[in-house]
């Protein structure tokens, strides 16, 4: 008897039609003689409207408020789920996050989990019940209740696994998988077995939407294996574990980009000691989340200082930077927000030389404009024109044949 | 200083400018100086939408998954009219009805209020709060949510305000008190200033819609005074109360009406001990509620019961009566949907005589056949055809000189 965890996304269970759907699935695993947790997502675009409802009342809502708020999505699909098990005769109970056991600090909107008590959970699975749970959401120490960010049901899901030391985590979602490019873009992309999470994690942080960064980060960090697949189909899906086979070296893995991206640059600054300090300390404090960093060589103790952040945060760093940049001597501010990266990963880079060389070339040979590099040890980063994204995207996944695994 | 319970229903917080107004309402209470915990009910039509949905789902839903479900309207209410005092200034925390310490036996979607823990609230109105807690709900001990039953916001309220030993407890909603009649059906019909809490009771259960009778007998019950006035005007509103003046006596108070009424005639029956409960015990099992009974002079051993059911309950009361009729050996059972009722209600009618005959008389020239008569210490009751029901209602207003006081 395994002891699984399955994890539905919102497109999933938009509809009363879908949520019999899921039933149908969770029952199919409920038959097998498994014990089944289940962790659902609030219905389609019930979270957007919820906010939308706030912002009509007013624009700096309260988080602690706001959690009250959004938090209700996943009880309803929570219990509406139940319902549909109940009505094709099987046993089932809705916990919200708190009666799941899911304690949070007091981050509201972004809260962490700091631990699970599985009691509830444990009573209900000994009583043979199929568990669902409200995605998204926890509990402080004070019972307030908080919500985990922005598709955060996946850390609930992968939260839960490591408690409950889950077999497996499977994620259904209306993508059945991890894919070597977003085949909206290339058309021949194939969909992976299987991906490290260290590959995962790069893919998801540089623009692959599946699975939710943290989720992951956390299920390496307690060895969840996680299985990416669809609600819609039966295909096999993704998994994303730890133990990679060795016909992946020597490999890009999947190919990744992102649209939202804006440039800024500090033009002609003075080069010396504190100069990066006095520039993003105060970023920092301001809560703007700066990605890609480059420092041009210093020419006469003079040089320029670049950095990226997402569209919609560019005007407040620009806020922020101009009167720093005044104050420390710089020459002037640039700033462009019609960039996009392009990634590509694959933990066999590592120690291999001549990927980057291979993917400068690659863009070169399509006239596609660097305009900044940044990499990790399985992963190579390049910020171009937005314009070009999806050709350089096309044309990486074909130079590094990805698609042939 | 005092300390105020607020009640809002549905329609005062039906959309996000309606919900600005009452924070400003609030805002105005609070600005005395006086304490104040507000109750609010889910906005305009969410729970019955909530409802649709569970019902596309399954036809019977569990009950305790139901409360999950509808419970989350009042969260959503509760969060947004605390973020409308938030963007006014003022400090205000939402609670729900686990956290405001609402505890209920486990009688999901009609739980009755065991005991109220008011440490939490205390805590925040110590702290100089506007406290906003989530209407229609508590938890059970174990932690799960239950629903107190329909309109039972106004149950939270009583109960709040009896914990919390309130002042007053005032219930705002879109009419403005309680009036001699309904005044869509009565046009000179007048605002009462006060009305005692037993005939309050007897209205309610009669017909009048502004208040769920078990929140008045609670009210009653721990001496909470209630002021029932309009969310959307200043006019003084209705006191509900204990000590009602004199001036009351001799007279007719309020006439109600109620179109939900149908009527079954187990036609010869055997006159013979235990004949009733033969009949009632199979109802009350099968969680039908019996209104009226009346059973007719028994003719050579040989009598009719009539008694009246909600229009809704016809058809399963008739399921369960023809088998029960058949093996006593009554003859046959009848039934009649089409019935109302009209009651006049006043405490001064107490030990007074005439009041019952007069009220015949006056249906009599109205040409208004009574098919029934119930009657209380308090209230005289005629059933009727419901089409006659509000001609029935303006001719007994007029009679009884209500409007005059």
């Amino acid at each position: 008897m395994a002891l699984i965890v399955q994890k539905y996304g919102g497109s999933s269970v938009a509809t009363a039609e879908r949520i019999k759907n899921v039933a149908n699935r969770i029952a199919q695993t409920f038959d097998k003689g498994d014990q089944v947790i289940v962790v659902v997502s609030a219905m389609g675009d019930t979270t957007d409207d919820l906010i939308k409802l706030a912002n009509q009342i007013t624009s700096k809502p309260h988080p602690r408020e706001m959690d009250v708020l959004v938090s209700t999505g996943e009880l309803v699909s929570s219990a509406l789920l139940t319902m549909a098990l109940h009505e094709m005769g099987y046993p089932a109970i809705s916990l919200s996050g708190a009666q799941a056991g899911i304690k949070t600090d007091s981050n509201f909107r972004r809260a962490r989990v700091v631990k699970v008590d599985t009691e509830r959970i444990q009573e209900e699975l000994k009583k043979r019940q199929i568990v669902i749970v409200a995605g998204f959401q926890g509990t402080t120490e004070d019972m307030d209740v908080t919500t985990l960010g922005r598709g955060a049901s996946d850390i609930s899901a992968v939260a839960l696994a490591a408690a409950l030391k889950a077999d497996v985590c499977a994620r259904y979602t209306d993508t059945d998988g991890i894919y070597t490019a977003d085949p909206r873009v290339v058309p021949d992309a194939r969909r992976l077995t299987e991906i490290g999470y260290e590959e995962m994690l790069e893919l998801a942080t540089y623009g692959n939407k599946v699975m939710q960064p943290r989720a992951i980060e956390l299920a390496e960090l307690y060895h969840i294996p996680i299985m990416v697949a669809s609600s819609f189909n039966d295909n096999p899906g993704t998994l994303i574990h730890g133990g990679v086979s060795m016909e992946n070296r020597n490999k890009v893995r999947s190919v990744a980009f992102d649209m939202d991206v804006a440039k800024i640059t500090v033009v002609g600054v003075p080069d010396r000691p504190g100069i990066a300090a006095a520039i993003f300390v105060p970023l920092a404090k301001a809560g703007i989340s700066v990605d890609t960093i480059v420092q041009n060589a210093s020419i006469n103790k003079i040089t320029d200082l670049t950095f990226t952040v997402t569209r919609d945060q560019m005007q407040d760093a620009l806020k922020v930077i101009k009167p720093v940049a005044k104050q420390i001597g710089a020459k002037n501010v640039a700033s462009d927000a019609k960039l996009g990266k392009v990634s590509i990963v694959g933990s066999g880079m590592q120690n291999t030389p001549g990927f980057a060389a291979r993917m400068f070339a690659t863009l070169s040979e399509k006239g596609v404009n660097i305009e900044l590099i940044s990499t990790s040890e399985i992963r190579i980063t390049c910020i171009v024109d937005e314009e070009k994204v999806k050709d350089a995207v096309r044309a990486l996944h074909q130079a590094f044949e990805v698609e042939l695994g």
